[in-house]
């Protein structure tokens, strides 16, 4: 098996030699790596990803079925139509509609006369609401859900303050979120089995300050559903200290959060035909929804604009692609992702291959390598055969993986999965915050990313991948 | 040549590969993997660097002779003393002293009566005042000294205007910092050839903003040295249009910088002496002198910050280097390095071997390669042996270069250079600018740049470098 990855690596390197050199696609007249020049000189001298972005921020958040939103599908349609994208169109998917409301109250009450102390909290993704007067309960601290089963008991009737930090000591982000975003996601349903009546989450990034990171929470069928605030992290800090001072303070915490159901919304679909094989598609993609605290800048502005802004430097830079390369702005990846299911199953995937499909949903920040492929080491090996093309663009390695909640559907039918790998150091600081707007994202990095989707989409849509290519 | 390269390589490999697997430096305890780990999850859970950055910046801006640049000095020599490192002490640096004066005014005086349009200067380290009334003359625009020398003539009397732009297209900032520099460094002496009166620099970043960069110019020696300003990117764009319009329209510029003449000043020196080899010295450092706009976070208190952290996490790691590890915070790179040159020549350095020294003058970005060895690939390749070292560290690459204007004077006695290769795509939005504050440095990513430096020069200390080593 490895000699075979081995061979079958060999051949698309001496292969992609070949195109490198010179001589090119069989049936394009730009070779590669020029045509990756002309865009990487495009791009940087024109920064246009972050003008795009700069468009869809300024429609305000965007959360999963607000008039924003809707609002959102609106200004990208344009802006790809002005672009002179292909086959421009949204495609219907159905969300459920989940509003913040207006009050976002924390306070602790301390026992021994000393005056409340406010927290800094905002409700997560999903909660309900606290009853109109707010709650009032003693609160358990606690680091994981194996803490929380042992101390079951005590939980009845309390809130339950998950305390668990991100994990600084770890140099991945995305790792160190991975674990300890249970907490947020599963934590108030956890809390809920052993009656608790309401959950209060630590902010999940790596910085000790007084921003609230939302987050989607899911309830349990059947079960009962309280209220979920997550706590800025120097809240966090201050609810622990003061909880070790005097264990029986209680919290008082308001939300007026709600669910109001099921409304239309849409996904963004917009294309460079392929000109030899137009139904073979690749796609690059990410989700124009966003938490409603900040922008969406990073989340996921620069996903989309990245991708908006690959297909115009392939455009730009006189390119033709054989097989289509298709930019899709999902909506409703914040709350699990069925603008990705929608998509896939979308009357007009019929007759459609998906040969590929690269998501950006990591941020605005620099590139420093790809993923891809998935758990196909063929298909990572064949795209390392190309990584003399992707390292005059920054990228430094080419690892497997790739893949996310909005291609996840259309990989299961056989694209292969892709995301570019950026430097996410300082990610969190800013994911689900009020801090992630335009300003964070700076133009360069952001363009870069999509000089990067732009190389990969269009090497893909002249080489192919599938049935009798590795 | 490359076959005994290879060998070597291979040799040093086998000798890593031992050392990672656990049974370590042959006397010394812990086993290199394991030490960096221990020093990455310290750091990053610590984030020292950031705080000992905040304590140089609070000092002010750190021009070189200044009486900050004095307080800096005693705030380093105080933390390395807290941090109980051995051997603290000053060494005598003789500067000479540029002061900015208050006066910093351009404005576009045109001939159709329109206002006067005020362009955001700041005077060029090193510059001449103007008379105190001024200097009132026409601009002629250029984009280079070849563009200069055929329009000789038109020169005189005038004020020189460089405006080629930093190449945003290219991958690597520096590569466009070095190949627009000699418009800053070397364009007013050039203007003074043709008989200008003063020259206007277009500031050297990539963004268009109106934020004016500072940095050294270079006088001729015996010929006229006319005042010279840098202009905002933002005020270039205006003026070169201004031009178009109105191509006799005059500059007037007022500065009242002076040169003061030479002042002591001092290096800053720490280390933690080697157990074995006390006298073999692994050199890290920075420069503590910065510019006056701003205060010298990212160039190069993060440098200062992060040589100091290496040793604080060698140390608190529980490590004991076989070899003395030094912390070298020189003064004066930013006007050609006296600094540099008087470490180098110190009475102290007798008897003493510099083995490596790494320079750290890239600002606090996040470390994604190393560059080791200068010339000699064969150190490239020891340092390569050990790359799993540095994987879990971020590093991405290990290529041959290092250096830098501080250790070219140690280097030249032997020592084998290094940097730290930093994500640089921002760098120079902040670069000898106001912007270069401490909020512009992330704690995470100037704390990953401490732990890399640490993993480096602590390998080193223990392996050693030079006769009868690659």
């Amino acid at each position: 098996m490895r000699s075979l990855v081995r061979i079958l690596a060999l051949a698309g390197a001496l292969a992609a030699a070949a195109a490198l050199a010179g001589t090119g696609p069989p049936d394009e007249g730009t070779p590669y790596l020029q045509a990756v020049d002309r865009m990487r000189s495009i791009g940087l001298a024109e920064e246009k990803a972050h003008d795009f972005l700069a468009r869809i921020t300024a429609v305000g958040p965007r959360l999963t079925g607000s008039a924003q939103a809707d609002r959102a599908v609106e200004v990208c349609l344009r802006m790809m139509e002005e672009l002179g994208f292909d086959d421009v169109h949204p495609e219907p998917v159905t969300v459920v509609r989940w509003v913040r409301g207006t009050i976002e109250q924390a306070a602790l009450i301390g026992s021994r006369g000393a005056g409340d102390v406010p927290l800094t909290v905002c409700a997560l993704g999903g909660s309900v609401a606290t009853p109109p007067e707010g709650l009032l309960a003693p609160v358990i601290e606690v680091r994981s859900f194996e803490e929380l089963a042992r101390r079951a008991r005590e939980a009845e009737g309390k809130i339950v303050f998950y305390n668990r930090p991100m994990d600084r000591a770890q140099l991945d982000p995305f790792g160190a979120y991975g674990r300890a975003a249970d907490q947020r996601v599963r934590g108030p349903a956890e809390a809920a089995r052993y009656g608790a009546v309401g959950a209060v989450v630590r902010s999940l990034t790596f910085r000790v300050d007084d921003h609230p990171h939302t987050g989607v929470t899911q309830y349990d069928e059947g079960r009962a559903r309280i209220p979920a605030a997550a706590v800025s992290t120097a809240g966090a800090e201050l609810l622990s200290r003061r909880l070790k001072e005097d264990p029986t303070l209680r919290l008082k915490l308001r939300l007026d959060c709600r669910t109001e159901g099921p409304v239309a919304s849409a996904n963004v679909v917009g294309q460079i035909t392929g000109r030899e094989l137009p139904r073979e598609v690749v796609l690059v993609g990410g989700h124009l929804d966003s938490w409603d605290l900040g922008t969406g800048a990073h989340d996921d502005g620069a996903g989309c604009a990245a991708s908006i802004e690959a297909l115009r430097l392939i455009k730009a830079a006189g390119l033709r692609p054989r097989r289509t390369i298709r930019a899709v702005l999902f909506m409703d990846e914040e709350f699990g992702g069925t603008g990705g299911r929608a998509y896939a199953a979308a009357p007009q995937r019929k007759g459609e291959r998906h040969v590929f499909a690269a998501e950006s949903d990591r941020g605005g920040f620099l590139p420093i390598g790809l993923a891809v492929g998935g758990g196909s080491r063929e298909a990572t090996e064949r795209i390392r055969s190309f990584e003399d093309l992707f390292r005059p663009l920054g990228i430094q390695f080419i690892v497997p993986g790739g893949g996310g909640v909005d291609i996840g559907p259309i990989v299961e039918r056989g694209a292969v999965p892709a995301a570019v790998i950026l430097n996410s150091q300082t990610y969190f600081d800013v994911h689900h915050a009020a801090l992630d707007v335009l300003s964070s994202v700076h133009p360069r990095e952001l363009e870069l990313q999509a000089v990067v989707l732009a190389a990969l989409a269009y090497l893909v849509a002249q080489e192919g991948f599938g049935p009798g290519k590795p």
